[in-house]
């Protein structure tokens, strides 16, 4: 089972990316964890949390240092590609938001 | 299939709940539900994204006007009698995170 994502404390960045897929074909998921792989290699990277359920509907949270590193990664050429295949081939609809995480909170079980 | 949270623009906060299951129960279940559906009835509640992986990893994030209106729906009594059986229960680790939404963006497929 994976791990939930380990964050410094705030005040740090979340990009909230919820998806919905429209096809389902290789090239997605060689893609999508080629992208976590990559994205973990950025500046400024601080944690990843994802799930999909069988719906096909899919949140990402990947947690930053700062804006700075959020626009960085957006511009990374292979990145850059991931997304315009996404548009054209992957995805029905998806929604990003950038928020500014203030307070944050971890329970573990003992 | 399920859709997106449609919310108004920016600034909003997010409330992003990411979750590790410890058993599966149809107490759980019904709770999960219940919740989703008593928070959409909150004042200030703006929408609601989730999903959880058949690894038992989830996420749920839900979009609010203010914190203020987080602040009301964590005091909710049936609300916090669900926190607690989560605790006790239902998770072997969760993370809270309370972030400002700053830019949001939306793709839809033609």
């Amino acid at each position: 089972m994976s791990e939930l994502a380990t964050t410094p404390e705030p005040p740090y960045y979340a990009a909230i990316f919820a998806s919905l897929r429209s096809i389902d074909d290789a090239g997605y998921a060689l893609t999508a964890e080629r992208m976590l792989e990559l994205a973990a290699q950025q500046p400024g990277f601080l944690g990843v949390d994802s799930a999909r359920d069988a719906s096909g509907l899919g949140i990402t949270v990947s947690y930053w240092r700062d804006l700075d590193s959020i626009s960085a990664w957006r511009r990374h050429a292979e990145h850059t590609a991931a997304r315009q295949a996404g548009r054209a081939r992957w995805y029905r609809c998806f929604t990003l938001r950038i928020a500014r995480v203030e307070r944050a909170h971890r329970f573990e079980a003992e």
